[in-house]
């Protein structure tokens, strides 16, 4: 099992992505990571840190993809930056996944346009992995694709149901249709037209959901055209994180308040816990022909090493295959 | 000032919508107040409740519309209901605005066809009041319109910006589109429709907003169409009743996160009253051409104050007079 990391991706490149590595080599028993980015700025950050790389290669990449950049040029503008190289790396078959926190625009255009899609698959979309008060759920598209065809938001429900079945050990996933109303009746005409395709599927669709109960976890996956999921995905980590600043405050307030917050800590980290995105270490791009996955851009050494956990989940599943196979049988 | 209000409306009615109508009599000194329901249960209600009615006439209504009811057929097919009977007496001139925490759909319908558009309004939107971090701001539209046409989404900007400027005094509102990114480049092809008219509104048009952004207040008024509003919206409420369930198992843990909660309490209360959705009493049908106010399905007294509040102020800022001046300007 050999892992491609672009190093240079994220808020907290290259230490953390680093840290998060070789966590992720220790725990999961990767015979090789492959660090890209700059060489010199990888090597001093080790040393600094006092990092030993264990089973791993740096390959020097002398440019930079940043957040302005726009995706669609990037990666033939940038050839030797380190994501055009991870890509290129994991279609050569010199690695077996690629993991990156870095633009998720240029991700996503190097998953579809370079990685491509598995044999039957109309869109790949960008799955999120969330938490919920009950327990995780996937949402896609959360981006990949602005505009959807109700066909597309159909096979998003099968291949969001494969991959909880696989990645998380759920029996017969719940697929539900983001919506602005439960009756079948509610939504456009895309989304009505997705509901009655859905209604026949194989796979196991609850109807609509709206947005009160997604974060009740009353879906295993939520489907969405990437517009929709993009706005409900980041509205979700909006507001939990307008309201732990908000708790965050209420015990600095003063002395007695901060003393309080000894005797409910354990309580709320219950809580913190349970809504941490960092569990599960981003999103993966489901539909292409090997694991990419994206990882949180604010991505510590945990939430990073949890990105590569899916990765590794991936191929320990055969994820890929069992696609294939049931779009085949799907035809 | 004369407010029609559906007593039989809403999860806590008709008491809580019969409290808050009283308090709303006395605070906003409220010419007549008209309670529409069953005449028996809103007098035994009275009565039990030991509420004593000012300024206030009691219509009786046979028929009552719930949440199942088909929002399209229903106040034709139900003409007794609270609802229908509300709408009627708007149109009539027996009142000055409506006010009901009952079927949003229903009211959609209603102040869309019986109480009809201002000149010049392309399509009546609901807008929501919402808490962020920092201020109130207007979320539209909400889910009048699943589908909406770019000049659809450039008006509700130039209402929403009315609204802000009327209701809450903010001078040169800030205006920003609901996307899934912040370049110009982003979105469907009708939100970047959108964005180019948007671009020379006569508003203050601030850009794209992602929805990470948006609890966080930085724009006076959003703006999307009614799928996505409804879906952000109710994402938004949510995460932060999820969240908000999870502070309160977190002190109810044991005696001792129990007795932390008497040290924190004032710190949580300002964080429960800043995201208070209750502080706003509803959303508003901005568009039509007398004062519809849809309050929360779960008001009670207090929030449903807040939604006649609204009315009010609809009535003393003369705001429907000044859209349509505006809108006359416009063409």
């Amino acid at each position: 099992m050999k892992i491609i990391v672009d190093a240079m991706g994220g808020d907290n490149a290259p230490l953390e992505i680093i840290k998060g590595t070789m966590l992720a080599v220790d725990e999961f028993g990767i015979d090789e990571a492959v660090l890209l980015g700059d060489e010199n700025v990888i090597n001093s950050c080790v040393k600094e840190n006092n990092i030993t790389l264990n089973n791993t290669k740096v390959i020097n990449c002398t440019q930079v993809i940043d957040n302005c950049d726009d995706a669609k040029v990037v990666l033939r503008g940038k050839p030797d930056s380190s994501m055009a190289v991870g890509f290129k790396l994991l279609n050569d078959g010199e690695g077996d996944a690629f993991v990156s926190a870095g633009n998720t625009g240029a991700i996503t255009v190097g998953a579809t346009l370079i990685t491509k899609r598995i044999k039957g698959v109309k869109r790949p979309a960008i799955a999120s992995v969330m938490p919920s008060t009950s327990k995780p759920f996937v949402l896609m598209d959360c981006g990949a694709n602005a505009e959807c065809k109700s066909e597309y938001l159909y096979q998003f429900g099968l291949l969001g149901s494969i991959y909880m079945q696989n990645i998380f050990g759920v029996a017969n996933p719940t697929v539900a249709l983001a919506n602005n109303g439960t009756e079948e009746t509610k939504g456009t005409p895309t989304v009505k037209e997705a509901y009655n395709l859905m209604k026949s599927a194989p796979y196991n669709f609850i109807g609509n959901i709206e947005g009160r109960q997604i974060p009740f976890g009353d879906a295993d996956v939520v489907v969405a055209d990437g517009f929709t999921g993009n706005l409900i995905l980041k509205t979700y980590e909006g507001v939990a994180k307008a309201l732990m600043q908000g708790i965050k405050n209420a015990f600095y307030k003063n002395t007695l308040s901060k003393l309080s917050y000894l005797g409910v800590r354990s309580g709320i980290n219950d809580m913190k816990t349970q809504f941490d995105y960092k569990e599960y270490g981003g999103a993966v791009m489901l539909g292409v022909r090997k694991p990419v996955i994206k990882a949180h851009g604010s991505a510590d050494a945990r939430c990073f090493k949890n990105a590569i956990k899916q990765a590794v989940m991936f191929l320990q599943t055969d994820l890929i295959d069992k696609i294939e196979k049931e779009l085949q049988s799907e035809e």
